[in-house]
């Protein structure tokens, strides 16, 4: 429990720095909301996934899915938000699981957005903001895939599939790598989509790579139809940025990537680890542009992308970086005898106002059991605080590395730490 | 809603900073709770003020209303946690709001807690965690106040109101500065305590002030109640600490605090705010021994303080500021014209992993909308990306306030603007 949750803490962080190192600022929306705003999305699912209720008045509620639908009423409300709008968001959001598990699937979110952009520079920027979290927390080994719902429509269009039943065979590709060719094939036939029509699909989705040279394949496929040449031409100009921006190789483009959620309307993107383990999607989003104006504004367009936080966690801690997250105990304190407490606080707060870490024995143990308690937290240095120390205003600074043992004033203990932490 | 936003990260950073130092960990609890465990609190008002639903599998359940009780539950299912364990959780409360508002009252809180150590030392140190938060954000002009359960127990005894209606007295006590003595007369009265004994609960609660002098005060009127005595030899305990960490001008023993929860058995604390504008308390908390019990675990002692983020944030907004706290933009970054984009995106890339906070402009203005975009966003510097220094892999960097424009190649850029803003 604690582990999982100091590494929530430095994801979270370190999103915050990347989000305004971009400009991104803060918009948080309220985790309950009506339910007609929720439904507003549309697609199936969302009744049998959402938290739904009723509240005292007898409306209906419910708990929020993602970020990006409250973040939609709130923009359609308020119009004159400067433009664009670049946001970023940090929450919970819930999905309805089998009650008898006693348990809620909630999780963290970390969200950017550009709100009244239309340009593909806006998906590139969203992109980017991803690959850069990603380096500073993983290094290596990710990828974020792209393709575009309009490459989709076009291809779903020139099978000879009605334009209607294009979101149904979006949610069938997209789990090509989850249930394999005969398990899309078995869906799209559930939707009335004939077995070679369905082949003729997959033959197409099947293509994926890196680079510039795998959006040249797609064009050889989209020739015939206007909409997939519109959503490979936006592909191309952001192509062109993550090339010059040196960082296309944690570029795959992959035209079976199209995301589960209705509101895309142009380019798509999914974050994946690459080594094992495979926790899933580590992260998702796209362009949104029919959304905002469903809550009754003029038409807006939006792109955004979510880091998927729980996910995250997952990763790390089967990576075992929990380790390299945690905070280092610079100090212990150690009171010998209950009289000692306040000199002992003293000598905290002396030290946490100068930024050092420490830690305070609140259990009035010997100190022997509070150097063992010392070394197990990995405390650099112990303060040792008795009565004969403290009636000459003095404590006892010990190493706990090289055991070297020192007399120090308390209206100097801040710079002797300070000292020995650095020499260390 | 912007500068709130920026106002809220800041407290939250600056709260899980100083948690740090002090060495908590963060422990995370859902939102959403079953009935049961919410109703563990006791309380009349709980039905009332809690968010209560019927799941999708017909069972009671609620969104939590602090922080405190979901710790408590699963302190108790975690019997094997580390002890003292200190932890710290950031997250959302709810309390139910007449319905037809069309909003629920939703709120920030950021709480510490000490489970496992009865000593009043631990009191001492939640006090001392959330003086070092309010003396980072604040500066000055915050008090706690302190008082203690045990005390307020020993004076309704001793007014000789039977010991099942002293919650009811703690509750009408508390609220003595917002309703007046006639207001709290009247409380006690339809609880069915008599003038004359309201009238003398309500004399001997009026005492407060700072310092020792003040507990030396409530000595006089508590000889007659042993548990009275018990309480304030802890309060004793915790006003020698916060005299040799000479905060103790921060301090002020109220006998008139009560604190609305009903956990609360020890010490209780409430923050201020000093000067106009008055926003309610900003931090409360207490000693809860009895609460971890309620869920099944052996008897655990605790203790806690929870910050009022939004109270906070409205004090911050009243008393200007929002723009302190506004992460400064060092740079916008100006392509001019489109071909131009994925060059300004590598100008950026190479700032921000340089730590570089920059903003690129994505509307495609002209150079004259855009420096002016600059001076509103109060850019230090705009890097200017037009075709022909970019034939040389060169930007221009404009001081906005000199004015003055070099020409700098881009893989010196990250240097050039680092100096350029240390020597501004």
């Amino acid at each position: 429990m604690g582990p999982e949750m100091r590494v929530c803490d430095y994801l979270v962080t370190t999103a915050v720095r990347v989000f305004q190192l971009f400009g991104y600022e803060p918009l948080d929306s309220p985790a309950l909301e009506l339910w007609d705003t929720l439904a507003a999305k549309g697609g199936a699912d969302i009744e049998a996934e959402t938290f739904k209720f009723k509240d005292k008045g007898d409306r209906d509620v419910g708990l929020r899915f993602d970020l990006t639908v409250p973040l939609a009423r709130i923009v359609a409300s308020n119009p004159n938000l400067p433009r664009p709008f670049r946001r970023y968001a940090i929450g919970k959001a819930w999905r309805y699981d089998r009650p008898q598990a006693g348990r809620y699937r909630e999780f963290m979110q970390a969200d950017v957005d550009v709100v009244g952009v239309d340009a593909p520079a806006a998906d590139a920027e969203v992109v980017m903001v991803a690959l850069e979290f990603f380096r500073q927390v993983l290094g290596q080994d990710y990828v974020i895939k792209i393709n575009s719902r309009k490459i989709l429509r076009g291809l779903v269009e020139t099978v000879g599939i009605p334009d209607d039943m294009a979101f149904d065979c979006f949610r069938a590709v997209d789990k090509l790598d989850k249930i394999g060719r005969d398990g899309v094939l078995a869906e799209l036939a559930s939707h009335g989509i004939d077995e070679s029509r369905g082949i003729q699909l997959l033959d197409t989705v099947g293509v994926r790579g890196r680079g510039r040279a795998t959006l040249d394949r797609f064009q050889e496929m989209l020739s015939g139809s206007e909409v997939a040449r519109e959503g490979l031409r936006e592909l191309e100009i952001m192509a062109g940025i993550f090339e010059e921006c040196a960082v296309d190789e944690y570029i795959e483009y992959d035209l079976s990537l199209a995301r589960g959620l209705d509101y895309y309307t142009g380019p798509v993107f999914e974050g994946r680890y690459l080594r094992g383990p495979d926790v899933g999607s580590i992260a998702g989003g796209g362009r949104y542009d029919g959304l905002i104006q469903r809550f009754g504004a003029r038409p807006t367009p939006a792109t955004g992308i979510s880091l998927g936080i729980g996910r995250m966690i997952d990763l790390m801690m089967a990576l075992g970086k929990a380790q390299d997250v945690t905070p280092v105990l610079d100090v212990y304190i150690a009171p010998i005898g209950e009289d000692m407490m306040r000199y002992a606080m003293h000598a905290q707060n002396v030290l946490i106002r100068a930024g050092i870490r420490c830690e305070i024995d609140l259990m009035g143990r010997s100190l022997k059991k509070i150097l063992e308690q010392a070394d197990s937290k990995r405390a650099r240095l112990t303060v040792i605080v008795g009565a004969r120390d403290i009636s000459n205003r003095q404590v006892s600074v010990r190493d706990m590395q090289t055991k070297e043992t020192h007399q120090v004033r308390l209206e100097d203990l801040a710079d002797f730490i300070r000292g020995a932490l650095t020499n260390k």
